[in-house]
């Protein structure tokens, strides 16, 4: 087998047999995943299609689609590096069903992205048709009867609905013993609860227009950075039979990075990124109650700037905004000092988040690639 | 503690201590899984009002309402007479376990309730409000920002989620030994998948207008009656550690029970039934393909009526019909001998259910129960 180049080949790995994954997971964890999830979906997909070959091919292809296109793998790895962070082996029947619960990550996440796309009635996501674009496109193509967008909007429910009931599938059966299986329980039902209460409380806050710097923060907190990187760090740890203290360290590295995650997405959002192209303020649109406009509007408050927050006001929550108008936008938020506060926060997020890790005597690998990847989904581009 | 009068006094229970459930569970399946269900509810709205009051006085205090709201609770019935006809007990540790995976059906149930209501545009369910609509009326009365019909759309996506996630925390936490964990998870997880695979089919259905009876059989099959009876039937069997033979013969039984069970409803839909006033006629108007349409559309085309077929196929899926157009669709039904044919087709499966269930070899006192809950579900009035 010929080893591709690598910045961080592990040790171990060197004279180890090719790996089952098809990849080192401590190398190339979105790798492993990838695999991972083709080969349920394809596993799943066989069996359904036993029993209904429409449904597999219209809502499970539309769904392996959304998957398969998926990113980074975030929460999976930073999941893998709790885990290798508090002794977890990288390879091995543990460590294989550590990856398959990793992977479940992926799957939860496919549900909140097709139902919240849907919600916030986002076109596209990472380059294709949102889920219930693309059913109401089969829609239209194949002539069906009735409104296609209507029909791609329950499609899209019941697709997001499938990807919630296989995540929990593939965490029940991904091997863990009975002992990782009780220390993961707690956070794993946690968690679902809490994608859900995020998603809801961020519907809310633009029927509502919450203004609060510090509401806005926990809506942050709740509707993004928990399930990214708190949740992940904290199963990855219980599985290894990490202490109570250790534990409690990762979660709070885990909830400062995962806000500070969050505040970048929304920076993306408004200002784009380097090469990224005409940014959507698909968030100013939908009225979301960011930090960044909430600092924004207290500070225009703050110094009497009325016809800025009357301005502020005008755009947010506005659907018909233009690309002119929201350039307007971006000049206020970056005059009022919003954008450089919410730099500020970020870093010191960051920084609280790196020195935890520092003080928390993680396990070789994972003490160098955590803060590493802590970096990576803080930088200034989108991160996901 | 008083006894009520019942008809159906377990022998066991005369000189047993009162049962920690509120009632005996082969007395009163119902009231059991009621108590748990708001139990089961009351600690998890606790639990996520930590971490937001808005989400639990909102999303959740909508779910709590559907699922305690929840009519005969028939299919946790079956999964209870499943257990005690395979030599399951009646009381202790085991048999609270597989009350409590029976709850979890009505949470499946109300995740299948909620996201069905939106998809089918219905106004209520149970005599209340939908809780789309209660959503959106709750929007309405608060006078918040946006479409109330959109927020209440999107918090009934979220509200179901949430049932369909609590429904697997309450699987889990049940309690079943490893043993019958093990047993139970190939009919959990299949049960699941296709659920959604049926809610699509009736949706694809609506799109498509299907008209084969096999076909709308088939439909009818995996939408409703696999989870109503079947799945339900099969769990209780497979964690009473029962063997093929008797697994297979529930699951044949359950397969025709459940079938019936949703021609029975199609009727009702139709028809209505005694003193429950106008039906709605809303498979008609959805354009559903129902096993009583098609074989209705198949008679008229064998004996060319057509201005018969063509008076049906202008109804079906016209949203917009009036009552006295339901009317005409009604006496087309039955003068096409349609009804009589479904009402027959019941009679058929019910006979092949309880036929079946007599050879089974079923213990007491589920060898007189479980052919009396088939009855009931068949039987001529709206069936839940």
């Amino acid at each position: 087998m010929q080893r591709r180049p690598s910045a961080h080949v592990h040790e171990a790995s060197h004279d180890a047999p090719p790996h089952a994954l098809g990849a080192d997971p401590d190398q190339d964890t979105a790798a492993v995943i990838g695999t991972l999830l083709e080969r349920y979906l394809a596993q799943r997909r066989e069996e359904a299609a036993r029993s209904s070959e429409q449904f597999a091919q219209d809502v499970i292809d539309v769904l392996i689609d959304v998957v398969l296109r998926g990113g980074k793998r975030t929460r999976p790895a930073f999941l893998w590096w709790g885990w290798r962070g508090c002794g977890g082996e990288s390879r091995g029947t543990n460590a294989e069903a550590v990856l398959k619960v990793a992977t479940a990550l992926e799957l939860l996440q496919a549900c909140a992205v097709i139902h919240d796309d849907l919600m916030d009635g986002s076109p596209s996501r990472r380059g294709a048709p949102a889920a219930h674009v693309a059913f109401a496109d089969r829609h239209r193509a194949a002539g069906l009867r009735g409104d296609p967008d209507d029909f791609g909007a329950y499609a899209a429910v019941l697709a997001g609905d499938l990807a919630l009931v296989w995540a929990h599938d593939l965490f029940e059966s991904a091997g863990l013993d009975a002992k990782a299986r009780r220390a993961a329980a707690p956070a794993w039902q946690a968690m679902r609860t809490e994608i859900i209460a995020g998603q809801y409380l961020d519907l809310y806050g633009q029927s509502t227009g919450v203004d609060s710097p510090e509401e806005s923060l926990r809506v942050a907190y709740l509707k993004s950075g928990l399930y990214t990187v708190e949740r992940p760090l904290h199963l990855g740890a219980a599985i290894a039979g990490a202490g109570p203290d250790l534990i409690a360290s990762l979660r709070r590295a885990g909830r400062s990075a995962g806000v500070a995650f969050q505040l970048r997405n929304d920076l993306v959002g408004v200002f784009g990124s380097d090469g990224s192209g005409e940014p959507s303020g698909d968030d100013i649109k939908d009225g979301a109650s960011t930090y960044l406009t909430a600092i924004a509007l207290q500070r225009a408050r703050a110094h009497s700037r009325h016809e800025a927050e009357r301005q502020l006001r005008d755009a947010i929550g506005n659907r018909d905004l233009a690309p002119e108008d929201l350039r307007r936008v971006r000049d206020l938020l970056t005059r009022l000092g919003a954008a450089d506060a919410v730099e500020t926060r970020i870093e010191q997020l960051t920084a609280d988040a790196l020195t935890v890790l520092e003080q928390a005597g993680l396990q070789a690998p994972a003490r160098e690639r955590l803060p590493a990847l802590v970096r990576r989904i803080v930088e200034k581009r989108p991160a996901g």
